[in-house]
Order: C-alpha cells, then structure tokens, then sequence
C-alpha cells in the first residue's frame, strides 16, 4: 500500500486521461481494492485547445494548465502525470511553479522504447502538429540514438490532424485506417517502432485490428501509466 | 460549454471509477474537448472494504468518503457521482454533509431501467452481499413496480462475491462466466432484466460474449454517467 498520490491533469482529450486512469489500473499488480494506486484526475476539458495556443495565437492554455496543478497539489498529490502531449510544449512553466515532480511524457515514451528492445535508429514519430513544430520529441530522441521520421504535411493535414479530432469527438473507430496507413507508411521508409505522440492516437489505433499494423507502436498513455505506477510504488 | 463541475468519489474500486470517466465521455454528444463534462475524479482505493465494514465489522469507510467529498467540493465541484453501490449504504451520512447533491445510483438504474421500458413486475439484482443485504435497491424498486429477485446464499458465495474479487485483481475476464450463470438463473426464475447493482459486475459481464446472455441488463456505471452528463447539462 502506497502514501504517494498520483496527481493526473487530464480531459486533454477526456477520453485519453479516462484511459490512462483504466491502464494505470490493469498495469498495477493488484489483489484488491486497497493495493491499487491513489490517484486524483483533474478532467479540464475546457483548456484551450493546444495546438492552436502554441501555433495560431489561440488562448494561452498555460493558465488553465497551472490552475490544474494547483488543485492536485492542493488535493496532496506529491507528483503530476500529464496524459496529454502537446500540453508538455508548456512542460518548463509548469514545472517551475508545480511544486512537485511533473513525470514528462517523452521519458516515458524513451523508456518503452528501451524496454520494447528497439535499437538506435529510424523510429516513427506521429503527434499533433504542434507537437511536431516544437519538437517536443527529436531532440531527446536523437540524444538517445533514435532518429525520428514524422509524416509529410499533406499526411498530417489528410490524415493525423483529422483522426485526432474524430477521437476528440468519440467516432474512435473511424480514426483507425487514417491512422494505420501512415503508421504503415513510417515503417515503409525505415521506420523500426513508431511513437504514438498524441494520447488520441493510441485510442484510434486500438479501436480497429492490430494486425494490420507492420510496425510496433509506443502507446505513449501506457508508457506514462508505467512510469506513474514505478513513482507511486517509490522505485522512480 | 458547462461550468458544472461534476465531482466523482471514486476507487472503489479504480477499475470501475476509470470505465466510469471513460463512458461519461462516450456517452456525451461532444465535437471537441471543450464540449465535454469537467469532472474531478477521486480514486482512492484505499478507502477501507465497504462490505467488511456494513458486514462484520471492519473499518468505518465513512471518514474516508467524507474526506473524498470534502476533496471534491474543494476543487469546485458543484454534485458528486459515487461509482460503487456499496457506498451508498453511507448515503444519508454522507448527504448530510457534502453540502451538494449526490447523484445516487438506485435512482440511476431505476431511470435506465424506465428508459429500456422494462415493465413493471420482476427482476434481478446483482450486487454485493452488503449492498443485498442493506437492502439498498429493494425498497427503492418495489415502490416503482419492480419486484427484486437476488441470488441464493450459495450464488453469492460461489458465483459473485469471488467475481467481485476477480475485477478488483484484474482479472476481468475470469468473472464473465460465473456472472453470467448467475443472470441466466435470475432470468430462468422470471426477471425480465437484470440490474448489475456493483460497478465490478458490468465490468465482468463488459469481458465477454453478450450474446450468452439471456436478459437485458442495466450496467449501474452506464446510469449513473446518463445522470451525470444530465446534471452536467443542467438538466437535472
């Protein structure tokens, strides 16, 4: 049993931190109630929408993302997990003012890789496109030896970008082949895993079937959900 | 956009307050985030065994609940949503104090079971032995036409406590068969539905084939977000 509280800023999409709260759970080695991690999810969907706040002047999300943090603390969680990829382009602010450790996405998703055996090398990268324009990922990649190949434009604007808005908007299984082709695509040009850098991706991708995938995928709400668990159990 | 703040006293157990989160956002009509329910989500699994504590003694979970609600209303929640049946045997105590409604879960299945036009007359209820035997739904069901059928002694004892048990320790799946059999004999015996009165049980019957079963049933996590999202809506 634990006296570390987990503290998860969510609703960026809801469905994606409703998720991680059901992965955090089933990763959990647990015989009851009593021995499963304590964790409070503050589900804001109301947070302006990140991408358009880091690319085309939309509202500052920074605020809503603070006044989050603030709740959780204040609810005695000793750490903070973020279920929500672009939201970490805000990662140093956030921290600089939480008070507690923020467990970052990219680290989690850096520690799959490593556990999933995926050597150095061309892996996939698939994100919002602000995601992508910050480079929220490359740089920590690259130190790492992995070398990340994104989508072309045209296949952001035809396919991620509109399959991220189709889970936002529940139709979670019409988002699986926009999906799956440019997963298909990344492996195509040499790609030996592809990181699911948006937690809506994850959720179309399970929504249809795995075997049409051709290259293993980092479920970046598992990943994060993993590190969650190792910190709650003291031994990260 | 809503400004309700829906607050949701969960963990008991965390598999079903997350499938709670996860169909609260399924079931809403959404485009994007910004149109779903803000929620907070307590889950605190350490809340002491709720039918230890009705039962035979065991930890008064009432502190914990309280302090669970006393945490939600703190984040700005403006009604709770209790995701486990058991817990609302402390429903007048907890009422008492919340200081905001508390959507409770009888009123919840008995208006999904109006809106599946199950006539009056019987039906079965799952739950667990301490939600059986405070008779929780009972009463509530007979003053709207509903007759309760409840699993023998040796149901319980083979059947749907260890099942309960099972979906606590992540075993799902193990519990659809037992769960099953039990609402086939309730449908056998003359129950035109049968309601899943403990959120572990849809979670079990959610893990396998639907159509082994042989009457229509009322998923309590299911109900209680219908509610919730009325609330939210503002129009409840």
């Amino acid at each position: 049993m634990t006296e570390r509280i987990l503290g998860v800023l969510g609703g960026m999409g809801p469905l994606a931190s409703a998720q991680f709260m059901l992965r955090l759970t089933l990763l959990t080695d647990a015989e009851r109630d009593q021995d499963h991690v304590p964790a409070v999810l503050w589900s804001d969907p109301r947070v302006p929408d990140r991408t358009r706040g880091k690319l085309s002047g939309g509202d500052d999300p920074l605020p809503w993302l603070q006044r989050g943090i603030a709740g959780l603390r204040q609810a005695g969680c000793g750490a903070i997990a973020i279920p929500c990829n672009t939201a970490h382009g805000w990662y140093r602010e956030m921290a600089e003012s939480a008070g507690c450790p923020i467990l970052h996405i990219v680290d989690a998703a850096a520690a799959d890789l490593a556990r999933m055996g995926i050597r150095p090398g061309r892996i996939g990268l698939m994100g919002t496109q602000a995601t992508l324009n910050m480079r929220l990922y490359q740089e920590r990649m690259d130190s790492l030896g992995w070398d990340c190949l994104t989508p072309t434009q045209a296949q952001m604007d035809r396919n991620v970008t509109p399959a991220i808005g189709l889970v936002k908007a529940n139709r979670v299984a019409e988002a699986f082949e926009p999906l799956a082709e440019i997963v298909n695509d990344l492996s195509q040009r040499g790609a030996t895993a592809v990181v699911l850098g948006c937690t809506e991706i994850p959720l179309g991708i399970l929504a249809g079937p795995a075997e049409h995938l051709r290259a293993p995928v980092i479920d970046t709400i598992d990943a994060l959900a993993r590190v969650s668990i190792a910190w709650a159990r003291g031994s990260a």
